[in-house]
């Protein structure tokens, strides 16, 4: 299914945002040359596999606990924390319990060719 | 004073941050070589005159009313609201009520020149 992305000067509300996004794994708030915004939930018990991506990355806990694992060791995230994440950091995910978390990305890709 | 900010893999919860913090109008959590997030206090009535960044932003209001003007129209943000505009938008600031707000910019300095 399509969900409609933010425009620029649009905004959302990120506790209560449209019923339909809270059954999706996860849906971009908006996409732009530079920064993508997106929204995900995770499951209890569920997890994302260790993965890295070219960019500074912001990952902001909305609800729930989330643990965020790196080379370093294990975070717990819960709402209102936030976490920075240089390029090329691998982190892991696991849902603690049922987490809403925003994840924010530069892209660089069109810088780096 | 200098405040400490974030190094990769650190996190800091928004709601309640060092006390420190809340007195200061603005705060870089952390500035990488892309990418900063800024922690941003405005007491009621204050603003910030219309201005523009080369980067897109969004722009997170934590708690109380900031209103956002654009060209297109004011933008009356509250707790969770989450804005977004692309590089180069005009956009002034002002602090209905007391105001706390996070400003996460992509630098693209470093990239256009």
């Amino acid at each position: 299914m399509a969900t409609p992305h933010l425009r620029s000067g649009e905004m959302t509300n990120l506790i209560a945002p449209d019923e339909q996004f809270l059954m999706l794994p996860a849906h971009a708030l908006f996409k732009d040359t530079h920064l993508e915004v997106i929204h995900m939930n995770l499951a209890e018990g569920k997890s994302l596999p260790s993965h890295q991506v070219n960019g500074p990355i912001t990952i902001q806990c909305l609800s729930g606990d989330l643990q965020v694992g790196l080379e370093a060791g294990n975070k717990t995230m819960r709402a209102d924390d936030l976490l920075y994440l240089a390029a090329d950091l691998p982190h892991a995910m696991l849902a603690v319990t049922n987490a809403s978390f925003l994840v924010t990305i530069v892209l660089l890709k069109t810088v780096a060719r």
